[in-house]
């Protein structure tokens, strides 16, 4: 398919040398992912970081798996949304929050909503899958449900913006939700040395922002690659392009990696992410499999399709990559529908 | 059924007073415990221990998951396995070593055989699921078919070590295996502070002997409490017969608990374990999920069987164990068929 045309294309176009990071240029810089590491600490879990000697052969690479599908509820997005409610002044906090994702951005909303005893406001389409409205459910969320339209969910979660007088947190394009996923990538680093290569799933960008923001403040050497999916890959198109390109549909079993690229990450993925790497889904079900099989992670497979990019042929074959050595990856989440294999697991 | 009656039982009998932990008396004392922590430090990965607040809501307890899923091989038994191999000499070594288990341990032994660069030969009936011949695959072993009878094991196995002069290593009723499962202990109880009582799942006895023998000689206030299937309960129904108990036929889901105790591990179940609590395929099916679902971690049946233990009504509603606040459960594997579940992730 095209996926491997892409790498091409952004050899050509080229990567921006390495420039200063500074809050004027990008909303974000390394104080503000420092102050949000302090802030979020009380709440948070620090994450594991895993190694596996099989997966290490099968890469020819030293692997660091940072785990955040061990994260509260599920997946990183805890992190940032964690960051944004403890951000919020009084009067803000005291109406609330509210948001129209029905994913692990409205479950970790809800979850860290709940520690700050403050309401959260979820704007579900009528149709969304049930397990997506329990995990809403199970941390307290108030579910609004909307016409499965994007226009039905932003008149709803306008009109709940209007009754409540809740914050809107937006799921990706919101300097605390980048500078709160960012923390990953300090943890990281203090927890194995001399990572030289950071791979993470790329959707929205907020999650890789945040991590190239703060990896390449510390240390600018550090590649950071974009794993994302062939059937939705706007992030490749958009390097390619210079400029964000939006897909008409996305087509891939990685539910999570669908959203487009805003307007807040994508200045940091154009000047920072070094690569995207594009993997289709049979290698993300694969990487997936070795996920449960290899490191016993429970992990959706959008969160892992990092581990997918590294056991690509376009990642172990393209010399620009041979002395990627020791390589950090995000496995971001773990919510995920596992019905079917209860309903293969029944007492004699 | 007759589970919740097994306790009734051993509340009569009564547990012995904790007694002096030597090696003449259990063949296994904290001092070759140390011994055998130093001799697998290089090897074995010093797992995590994971909490979650929602577990802890549900059992109103503190909860410390030793997660042994995340072992070398997925299971606790590399631990003893290695600790074995490391123990042999030169010239025992060089022979190899022979097991006729085809579960985690035979996996485990083969693991530890391939990193001393020794054969590993593993007697498996011909009939074992396919899984656990590709685990003993995986990792070099031998594989040598017998018919899928007690007896065509056993002259099979007899058989190899005549030929080969291969050291058998039994599962569990070896002093040197049980050592290695009781480092166990010995790390969680550096990891978390105060812990009072831990529920580890039984079978053959080796696991729970070797974390018995360790966290009693630590401190003897400790509780130790085996998790045990209904469908599988000889250890239960020994205690309360005051000698070991073989069960004609076993039937429970957790097919890694249904061995029966041996000469070694029996004293010490006698002795150190405080009580057995039985729960049923329900329960434990029930445990499983929320390991999924709630950890993220991937475990087998029978490795969560001592989170099904303490969210039971036979835990819960047994005034002995209102005191039991800060409990460490050991998630023992993670090895089982997922086949399931990757038939129905399927891209679009």
């Amino acid at each position: 398919m095209y996926c491997h045309i892409i790498r091409a294309w952004i050899d050509i176009v080229g990567m921006e040398p390495n420039s200063e990071i500074t809050k004027e240029k990008y909303g974000v810089d390394i104080s503000s992912i420092r102050e949000a590491q302090v802030r979020i600490d009380p709440y948070i879990h620090k994450t594991p970081v895993f190694t596996s000697g099989s997966l290490n052969d099968m890469s020819r690479r030293k692997l660091f798996f940072k785990c955040e599908c061990f994260q509260k509820g599920g997946a990183f997005k805890f992190r940032g949304a964690c960051n944004a409610i403890f951000s919020l002044n009084k009067d803000q906090a005291d109406k609330g929050v509210v948001t129209h994702s029905s994913g692990n951005h409205a479950a970790a909303l809800a979850l860290a909503a709940d520690l700050r005893d403050i309401p959260a406001y979820v704007v579900i389409p009528n149709n969304a899958p049930n397990c997506k409205i329990q995990n809403v459910i199970r941390y307290s969320g108030q579910i609004i449900y909307s016409q499965p339209t994007l226009q039905s969910r932003e008149t709803t979660t306008a009109r709940i913006m209007q009754e409540t007088g809740a914050f809107l947190i937006h799921p990706y394009n919101d300097v605390r939700i980048i500078s709160g996923q960012g923390t990953i990538a300090l943890e990281l680093l203090e927890q194995v040395q001399e990572i030289d290569t950071i791979i993470v799933p790329i959707s929205g960008g907020g999650l890789i922002s945040g991590v190239a923001l703060a990896a390449k403040s510390i240390n600018p050497s550090i590649q950071i690659l974009a794993a994302e999916p062939c059937g939705a890959n706007d992030a490749a198109l958009s390097k390619a392009a210079g400029e964000i390109v939006k897909l008409p549909e996305t087509n891939t079993i990685a539910d999570g990696l669908r959203a487009s690229l805003g307007s807040l990450t994508w200045p940091v993925v154009r000047d920072l992410v070094d690569a995207v790497i594009t993997v289709d889904d049979q290698e993300i079900v694969e990487a997936t499999k070795l996920c449960y099989e290899v490191l016993k992670v429970v992990v959706e497979p959008s969160g892992a399709i990092g581990l997918a990019a590294v056991l690509s042929d376009t990642f172990q074959n393209n010399p620009a990559w041979k002395d990627s050595n020791r390589i950090g990856i995000v496995l971001s989440g773990g919510n995920l529908d596992l019905g079917a294999l209860w309903d293969s697991i029944r007492g004699p």
